[in-house]
């Protein structure tokens, strides 16, 4: 196995150039195997396995510098720089991660998760070396979906006025996350469909071009009208933003890559090298499903049939509740940022086509796009997972919540989000949402309420979140159903007598599944457990809480979100200034980032599961576990 | 005089062609006299007197919509729909705004302040208005320096696939707020070096062109070589992204543009209009002076000089001490995002041109480059105020916090802006950094600490906030010079012996100063009074504050910015967790947005200066106002 040398960075330099498809194979059969087992993002990572080998080939890393935009695509670059073992414990809980991670090799430049902010870093990584009169080359590799992102574009911009060199792989597979729109997909499907264009060798002719006596060739072959446009919008776009524009080349081409690398190395400004692959690349199921395998479950490898089947999760009650009100409702509209199928949407774009939105990598302008579909008329949902509607702060702001808009956030993935970790994780929207005026917060404690929820949301005027976590949609206590009504929160049960003292446990959303096994055990304890399903989030029920702050002897928030600023802090400060008697204790995530691995172990962790609860319930009584 | 005759939408109709000019005449001086007595933004309606009239010559307001971005250049179109008396009052409190404003009239389709949004809200209107059927145009003025502005690039991305109407004007004055950077201003200088462009009457030619028999006299007009890039590339590149362009059109030229703007309402697709206009023209102070009379203050209408001295803020101080800084330490770099004069960086410009960078109208990029050049060993400044800063929460989060790198923001216009209003207030920066985990904010509380804080920074390893309003830098305290320590606060004085109560009073950064007065007030009216500077927001002085809550009776929090998620709730929520003896009372700004008005107005309205301060503490010791 050739794999077998490769345990350090720059390894696989030793490997013979005859040699390197044979590694790419070796690379793929190891990335399909590992990632059968754990999960992960296989496409991505199928697909520039040999882009990626010809990057270590032409760079010297850690010297040098790769920033990969969004990070799915970091595999083979694991692998190469001596990570191997790390696929037993791929996105698990202390062990890989799943995206680059400084803190997991000097190889890693940027911590990764979100999408189109290589470039930036990237140029920011290049003005300092050149300040700092430092040597070492400095490439972002980025997505064609990634550019969708305003982000990449405002970096782009800048980039031109960059008077070094900066490498900029276009990974250009042709499809983002979900369906790629406008701009760039127009553009590089224009190169796609260009005969010849692989032939052409524009990589090479490029730089030929700025070489004596190269113009004159280049000139020529840019008279060829019928494909002018297909394959000079790229560069004359690129180049006309200051860059120069390197390609197309064949991903799958290592010495070509090489070659293009070289030239490109040679350059005093920013270079864009726009690299053509296919995700999914060299295993069948993946090619013929790239969606699917962009983030997999464990599967079986002859057949890329997944293992374990998966129980309904709150996107999928989402989606389908959102059917049924566009079913009567003509003016129900969803939006998503290229997470269609992630948030329970498939089967309304299908259905609703001209009613659903995916905007690509943008969740600015889906959030201010919302904004003017509601000043029109409409009743727009905009569905986006928690960490990635962070980038749309301002808008939900400055467009909705100033224009008191009645946008609804689906907001998917709020809470731990296990696997992917770090960059992915929910938990900071209470926080941030919490803090605009006019903002409505609303968790759902289950399925069923989840359904409620957008039922109520039809009739609300503003700006109205709705939270819940990846994964199985809770299907307790459906008996529960009280009437929602803002800012009114809902009992489970109330508390009986009891010999060691009375608490109300208020929880938030998903909190109230682990609530309620707390509830059971503590009162099983001797304890007087009142359990409330929080609901609204902000404003929160203040009324009950202060009825239950006369009854109880304590007051316990749990919340599946960071303390500082959360709804615990806003419950314990109200409670502070309007000097109730029982004291609030916060049950909440630490004010920390939280790293990757499987949700339940994540939240024992943090304490904020049934036993988490059970234990701060029990030291706040003076009842530590060592007294049992 | 013409003016007369126009008082409500539509008016303008009325007016004879042979009259515009002189109208446009009238607009110019009207608003250059009103703006002289109340300050405003003046050269961007300057320059849009022509366009504006073109549009509500063309369209019937309100039914058809005007999406203004940013609305710097909205005062013609105020005029035009009957708001001329609103002038006398502009942006003062509980006068007209400065801004668009939907609370303020019909034709004011969305409240705006913030850049880069008008073409996603725009979209968004057409598609609501195509689902219910409705006919009415819809059209978003835009300026060059906004499409800088990632944001505008996601959604002229999806515009492309719009199929019906929608005019983006592209207001182009070749000038954003501080120098234009990149691709649009190398698209659009081209145009203007591009020899004979208006007589080419390129906004009908490319109407014709979409008639029979046009498009052979464009392919003609195309092969004429030499200025081909100039001229075609934008409209190539809009083209590409699947928009029809029009132009360029002399916005000087009623006419012009009326016959453009009537060629664009027929097509069926999103259309860029490329109107080229001049900043301040007609106003000659504010044509040789473009930046100053971006935003001025009172001035002398025959001399265009300022009427009042500005006494220095602290945007001066904060540049000052970054040149001294950077005088000493060579890897002091400072990004800003198109304010340069704004944030005090005009010298440092200047001085250290290669370690300046302004990235346009760019904060998420302009957070991620930090990123870069920090994690290239660089020691970066972003400079940005407090409402910009918010559309790059997610970059401080991804690439700044989680990377734990040593980027320090310099919060300018933190807390009330005054008479900019609404959009423009920094009311929410406490809240949504304090929500990141391993973020830092300092609140200095005058001038000298302003200065101490930024030398505080520069060994600070990590991320850090130093926010600080707009206006005159307070110079009170300056004994008061308690060495920087993170997380300490600084005792201003200690109570003595009081007959009506003990109270520590904990200000943040700005309100030190309103607190000082109150402290005198209080004292003397028989109160023990503790004054303490939190200094640090995040995190705060527990050690202290727990000292202070045993030692005094109440503990009072004082800060300038929204209660939800701010440095009082964060204080009481900790304080009743602790079970401490004192209770704890927040003064804050409501969780409401806050309008334009002058300062010290607003912060009397909203209970947070001397004067409320006084009447909190009181009032929680039971001595109302009205037993006095």
């Amino acid at each position: 196995m050739l794999l077998d040398h490769i345990n350090q960075p720059n390894d696989i330099k030793k490997i013979k150039p005859g040699e390197y498809e044979k590694l790419a194979g070796e690379i793929r059969e190891f990335m399909v195997e590992k990632v059968s087992r754990t999960g992960g993002h296989l496409a991505s990572s199928l697909g520039t396995v040999e882009l990626t080998m010809a990057l270590h080939l032409a760079f010297d890393l850690p010297k040098d510098k790769i920033i990969w935009d969004v990070g799915h695509q970091s595999y083979t670059h694991k692998i190469l720089t001596g990570r191997k073992e790390g696929f037993d414990s791929l996105r698990q809980l202390d062990g890989m991660s799943g995206f680059p991670n400084r803190d997991e090799s000097e190889c890693d430049v940027f911590t990764g998760g979100h999408s189109s902010t290589s470039i930036s870093a990237a140029l920011g990584l290049c003005e300092a070396r050149d300040l700092r009169g430092e040597d070492y080359s400095v490439v972002a590799v980025i997505g064609d979906g990634a550019l969708t992102g305003g982000m990449a574009y405002e970096a782009l911009n800048n980039a031109g006025r960059l008077n070094s060199n900066l490498i900029i792989v276009l990974n250009d597979n042709n499809m983002s996350i979900s369906e790629n729109i406008g701009f760039v997909s127009r553009m590089t499907t224009g190169i796609r469909t260009a005969p010849g264009y692989i032939g052409l060798k524009e990589g090479v002719g490029s730089a030929l071009e700025k070489l004596p006596g190269g113009e004159a060739l280049m000139q020529r072959l840019r008279s060829t009208k019928s494909s002018f446009k297909q394959l000079f919008i790229p560069r004359m776009i690129f180049e006309d933003m200051g860059l120069t524009y390197l390609g197309p080349v064949d991903g799958s081409d290592i010495r070509e890559m090489l070659r293009v690398i070289k030239d490109a190395r040679r350059m005093n400004s920013a270079v864009v090298i726009h690299v053509l692959t296919k995700k999914g690349k060299g295993y069948e199921p993946a090619e013929k499903n790239p969606e699917y395998f962009h983030g997999v479950g464990k599967f079986d490898v002859p057949t890329g049939c997944a293992i374990g089947v998966k129980a309904p999760d709150y996107s999928r009650v989402a989606g389908a509740m959102l059917c049924k009100m566009a079913d009567t409702d003509p003016d129900v509209v969803c939006i998503t940022a290229a997470m269609t199928d992630g948030v329970g949407l498939k089967n309304f774009s299908k259905k609703y086509k001209n009613r659903f939105f995916d905007v690509g990598i943008a969740e600015q302008h889906a959030v201010t796009f919302a904004a003017g579909l509601a000043q029109g008329g409409m009743k727009p949902y905009v569905c986006i997972y928690s960490a990635f509607l962070q980038r749309a702060y301002d808008q939900i702001v400055h467009d909705v919540c100033i224009q008191r808009l009645p946008v609804t956030f689906l907001i998917d993935r709020a809470g731990i989000v296990g696997s992917d970790g770090l960059t992915h994780q929910g938990i900071l929207d209470i926080a941030y949402l919490g803090s605009i005026p006019g903002m409505t917060i609303l968790a759902p404690k289950n399925a069923a309420e989840l359904v409620a929820a957008l039922r109520f949301s039809e009739k609300f005027d503003g700006p109205l979140a709705i939270r819940y976590p990846r994964g199985e949609a809770y299907r307790g206590l459906e008996d529960h159903k009280a009437p929602i009504e803002t800012g009114k929160a809902e009992i489970i049960c109330r508390s009986g007598a009891a010999s060691k003292g009375t608490a109300a446990v208020i929880a938030a959303g998903s909190c109230v599944r682990d609530a309620v096994k707390a509830a059971e055990t503590l009162t099983a304890e001797g304890y007087g457990i009142t359990l409330v399903n929080a609901r609204f989030l902000k404003p929160f029920d203040g009324e009950l809480f202060e009825e239950l702050a006369k009854t109880h002897d304590r007051i316990f928030t749990v919340e599946e979100g960071v303390r500082s600023g959360g709804f615990g802090e806003r419950v314990a400060a109200w409670a502070e200034e309007k000097r109730l008697p029982a004291e609030v204790e916060i049950i909440a995530l630490p004010d920390a980032f939280i790293e990757h691995g499987c949700t339940e172990l994540l939240k024992k962790r943090y304490g904020i599961d049934a036993d988490g609860i059970c234990r701060a319930v029990k030291e706040a009584f003076g009842h530590t576990e060592d007294q049992h």
